[in-house]
């Protein structure tokens, strides 16, 4: 694996899939782990087997049919757990078990009433307990984002040497800003005995909304892996959305950090994780929203007619939407209408168009949004009609 | 004005407004106005006067019942769009027109076919012109995220010498990274004479999912107005969602920057722009979405159950939430169940809810939530029942 090469960790059929009401069966987990593979992923964590035996089935069915990805499954630092992963695995051309344990004073005191030495040797016996069913063993260490980071050195040290082959450092409640989570992974990076032989991994949740902010800068202070799901789904506000990493990465070349996604593929993916999980995503949802390449107001869609790259960063065939939707309204102004009515077969002159902009914009007062058919009706309604057909 | 103070410029009346499909009439936009008006926002920016003869009348209708906030119309560097702003803002306590221009190569090459100095002469004479009708006037460099840092504080330096009194940054295709977005205020603060006279404004767009990081740091580094919408609606991916910055502020107190925001107002506000849209936020939204604040995963709800503070950071009371849904799916573990069935009636012990727990999980696997009448069932359907009743 080259040194700029940011790994993508798609959890969308775990943590994903524990969203409120987004539960699949498994032949839909298989239809999308599928779908995963072909998009490039390099990790697909398909489920927590331990947790119900419909998610036992799912892990051990995607580990059958998976060619190019490594397959993963998620378990508590719980003996049974990891056996139970273990055996999911099976099938796997790549297995992975991902095993860890919550490390802030907040899950220490409350969720284990333990203490700091206390989880660091329940975490090495979970990796390496791990280690004796796969090679590949992830460690998380929960609520990372709110554990010190002295004493996460000392878990990732320890995690490390019992063989932990990725540290996940999730900001499970989403509560870091970008600059405190990428000072974050430098420190790990600069102060871990023996992070050389590990990758980091960032896994942040979207709570006030830096998800993928926090990501990126994991990445850029050396970590090697992002944990993201398609449309960022997952509890509460959700993941970090594998799309935007991905073209983020891609549209800043200078960062020197690719990652091997197809990205032709993201709209297409997004609609089927959509449709199979029932939620949808927001028109303003950056990337794959039905919004993310259409243009409406005036000002901009006079730009974006002179020259796409005024306004769009994006090719949106870049990630498989096919054309910028131009859309007008009460803010189009008058070359954007101009743009279509010729789309429609009218060339209007300056003054055939002032005279039509006005009736646009009563009309459009009126009605939210103007299609070719009303651009028809608009134009055979005014004073210049006669003028336009006949010239 | 505390120095600490960031003020918050909401644009959902025009930026947002300008969405695909998203157009409100003037009683709708006279709601909303005013809501924003108790939820505290320092500005609203009410709508482009010139674009439209509805637009001219919301700006004026809104201008008369603002009690608290600024009172901004949208314009460009063009006489006529100054003058009409004036005329639809003369009503307002606290009026500002909005002028600007585009400052980057791209625009100025492809847009306008003009050269650095031309705009800067436009720039200055749209900001003398401006004044003529108010006192705040706001410039924007449209597409600042792309214009080189030199000619950006050039600009902004003559606008500010013909009294501009705000200078607004856009990052106009939600192009930029977060540290370059904040070293961009960053070099403007520290190399822009007369910055002293004027705050500096974050306008940041969604494309690559970065709005709100882009802001946050934008006010880290310097400036002291953000720009943003309810929800994050605006045109493409949308704008900066006000309740991310806002919240963001909020919980993280070290940071010595406050809003006036009474954030108890935002779920409700949240709700009333969507439904006068018709353009609902994905359940994963942050802050404002259906699952914002609920949880379903067996480890999750454990911790939660234990300590609220375990995964939540946010009391969701303190933005009008009034209680963290618990929601139950085949994620959910024993301690969910158990609180659930409590809830409704059922104080199970230990093996009864091993008993019991294994039913759900068939159940579940079945159904997607399970709510309180399916507790019953499979309570009442298992073989501990009378045991349970009889208790």
């Amino acid at each position: 694996m080259s040194d700029n090469k940011v790994q993508i960790f798609d959890t969308t059929l775990r943590d994903g899939e524990q969203v409120p009401g987004c539960k699949l069966n498994t032949d839909q987990k298989l239809v999308i782990a599928e779908q995963l593979d072909l998009l490039g992923v390099d990790v697909i964590e398909a489920g927590f087997p331990v947790s119900s035996p419909g998610d036992f089935k799912s892990v051990e069915e995607i580990s059958k049919i998976i060619k190019y990805a490594t397959v993963c499954g998620l378990t508590r630092s719980v003996e049974n757990d990891i056996k139970v992963a273990g055996e999911a695995l099976k099938y796997a051309k790549r297995p992975r078990i991902h095993t860890g344990i919550g490390t802030s004073d907040s899950h220490i005191k409350f969720k284990f009433k333990s203490n700091q030495d206390a989880i660091i040797e329940r975490a090495v016996k979970a990796v390496s307990y791990a280690k004796t069913f796969v090679e590949d063993v992830e460690f998380y260490a929960e609520d990372a984002g709110r554990t010190d980071n002295e004493y996460l050195a000392r878990v990732c040290e320890a995690v490390i040497k019992a063989g932990a082959t990725v540290l996940n450092i999730p900001d499970t409640t989403g509560y870091c800003l970008p600059s405190e989570y990428g000072a974050k992974i430098k420190y790990l990076k600069e102060n871990v005995r023996g992070i050389d032989k590990a990758i980091l991994s960032c896994h942040c949740h979207n709570d006030l909304g830096l998800a993928t902010a926090n990501s990126i800068e994991g990445v850029i202070n050396g970590a090697r892996q992002i944990e993201c799901t398609i449309n960022g789904i997952g509890e509460r506000a959700g993941n970090t959305a594998l799309e935007e990493v991905v073209m983020i990465l891609k549209q800043h070349p200078y960062l020197n950090l690719d990652t091997g996604i197809n990205t032709e593929m993201l709209y297409g993916i997004s609609q089927l994780v959509s449709d199979n999980m029932g939620i949808y995503t927001q028109p303003n949802k950056a990337i794959v929203g039905a919004n993310a390449f259409a243009h409406s107001s005036g000002i901009h869609q006079d730009g974006v007619i002179k020259n796409r790259e005024t306004y769009e960063i994006m090719d949106p065939k870049d990630v498989g939407v096919t054309e910028s939707a131009i859309v007008l309204t009460a803010r189009s102004g008058r070359a954007a209408l101009a743009y279509r009515a010729k789309n429609v077969g009218y060339e209007l002159t300056k003054l055939q168009l002032d005279e039509i902009y006005t009736n646009f914009l009563d009309f459009a007062d009126k009605k939210k949004e103007v299609d070719d058919k009303d651009i028809h009706i608009i134009i055979e309604n005014s004073k210049v009609y006669k003028e336009i057909i006949s010239a």
